[in-house]
């Protein structure tokens, strides 16, 4: 492993179950976080899923001195101003690249990469298994059911897709955007969303008739003369050639507009194992190579009106 | 601004000239980087371009103990090893993010995004210039003369575009990315590049009839087992409806292909005053919340062997 880093402790519930197959290495396996909050860990990676009781672990990594790495949307959604100000407090720091866009970097784009500007607006895919469906309707004509038989059988879809396709796990993630874009506090729940699970090969051929496809779209555009953020997540007709319609699998896509830069786009695996273990390693790399490097939680206002607009993009995308 | 961000001095050779513009600001504009040097300045940005003087402002300003923000890609890419080291010792910064690929972050993408992950291949347009005159060439059938001639009354050409033309630009910027994916120390001047400068409206032609057009691609794949790297700048047959087909005017585009990761994709506006402004901020912020952050040297090895392949795509891209 580069940079000397050494996994030393594995949590899970059944790790009496799972063990055997790093048996012979020196990892601790065990069912007690509070083994692991003891241990002289440097770094937690969490990747439970849901808020509770992850939050609490967050919370009791870093009370411990530990930094924190996770891939868990909800969690940096809900939680992440709280986290992130207890995080910078201890001197230590939680991490989250993992948790919004898969491998391609777009948490660091926002929230670093165009700190420079003034983002005005984002235009996203953000959810790899209603992608892998719905691209796969496009693709053969099936019906959303087989579609959805079709991307569990590749390893893209859970058994239960509904936060997937109703726009859930989307919001969650375009709050977190919404934190490091606008400085907004955004709850996920108050993100208006319209489910992919209602589209039909007709709405496919609808679209096509309109020079178009169907694609979930997560968008958030923040009016800051009005404080009115216009944000919806929901299945929308992109036109044929843009990025979005040459999005296709479980793949992630993003423009992201600058009041200065104009359009940056970014594109990248958004779902699967290897690509979350990607974002994950390379925020475990950043608080080895600098583990007193601070983290500044972001100053959130949760003074602006929040709306929608029909579920449409204003312009061809 | 930002974080409380104060511009302090200006240095720049026809101060007396250009001072009335802003003389009624609290800016100092002054002839001497002396002067620049003895203020209790925190940051020094660097925008002059040319490898010296250049190189021994930055070595004096990092000496004084400032962070440095450089957009110039000649300092980094020739000297870049040995100021990041002195910048390392003296608990300073030196960051580029603006030297490479404009508004569009990939030295954060590759540097920092990505450094979990084992990256194999770059290919990218990271020239403005060329690709603004060749997307013109395309669109419109002219002569590259004419095309030039175009892109300079946008803005996008300087009086004497060769050094653009004939791959130099791409080729520092490609080194850069080679030092920042593959920790490979890569002479500039040792990169194979191939002038664009004698692309003609019967290349296009050509390249349609094979189902493409032509733009100036940025290449470089390691073999890491081999210890080869195989890197080149020249114009290229991109295949119609490919991320580099679709990139117009000054705009830039990368796709980076890692181990584990898939291809990621990033594009933005590559040149021009306004996206260079955005990636010079951004590194302002980044130092400004946390002065002290550590920004690693990077470890690189002259032992490779360096090899070009006709100039060619190994695949459509």
């Amino acid at each position: 492993m580069p940079l000397g880093l050494e996994l030393t402790h594995i949590f899970d519930r059944r790790a009496h179950e799972k063990s055997e197959a790093l048996a012979a290495s020196r990892i601790t396996w065990t069912t007690s976080i509070d083994e692991v909050l003891a241990s002289d860990a440097d770094v937690v990676v969490e990747t439970v899923g849901g808020v509770e009781p992850a939050a609490d672990w967050i919370r009791a990594a870093l009370a411990a001195g530990k930094s924190v790495v996770t891939a868990n949307k909800q969690v940096v959604a809900r939680r992440g101003a709280a986290l992130l100000t207890l995080a910078e407090r201890q001197g230590r720091q939680l991490r989250f690249e993992a948790a919004v866009g898969g491998a391609m970097p777009i948490v660091r784009a926002v929230g670093e990469g165009l700190a420079g500007d003034r983002i005005t607006r984002i235009v996203a895919i953000l959810n790899g298994t209603t992608n892998a469906v719905l691209s796969r309707m496009e693709a053969t004509g099936c019906s959303l059911d087989d579609a959805v038989v079709d991307a569990r059988a590749r390893g893209w879809a859970e058994a239960d897709p509904r936060v997937d396709l109703d726009g859930v796990d989307a919001a969650a993630k375009l709050s977190i955007l919404c934190a490091l874009a606008f400085g907004l506090r955004v709850d996920p729940d108050a993100i208006p969303t319209r489910t992919a699970a209602s589209v039909t090969p007709a709405d496919f051929d609808h679209a096509r008739r309109a020079g178009g496809t169907i694609r979930q779209i997560a968008h958030a555009e923040y009016d800051r003369t009005a404080s009115t953020l216009t944000v919806w997540v929901a299945p929308t007709v992109v036109a044929r050639g843009s990025i979005f319609s040459r999005t296709a699998g479980p793949q992630n896509a993003a423009i992201i507009s600058g009041a200065h830069c104009g359009e940056i786009t970014i594109a990248g695996a958004g779902a699967g194992g290897d690509a979350t273990a990607v974002a994950i390693l390379s925020d475990i790399v950043a608080i080895a190579r600098d583990r007193a490097a601070i983290v500044p939680a972001p100053v959130l206002t949760s003074h602006f009106r929040l709306q929608t607009s029909d579920f449409v993009l204003a312009e061809a995308v």
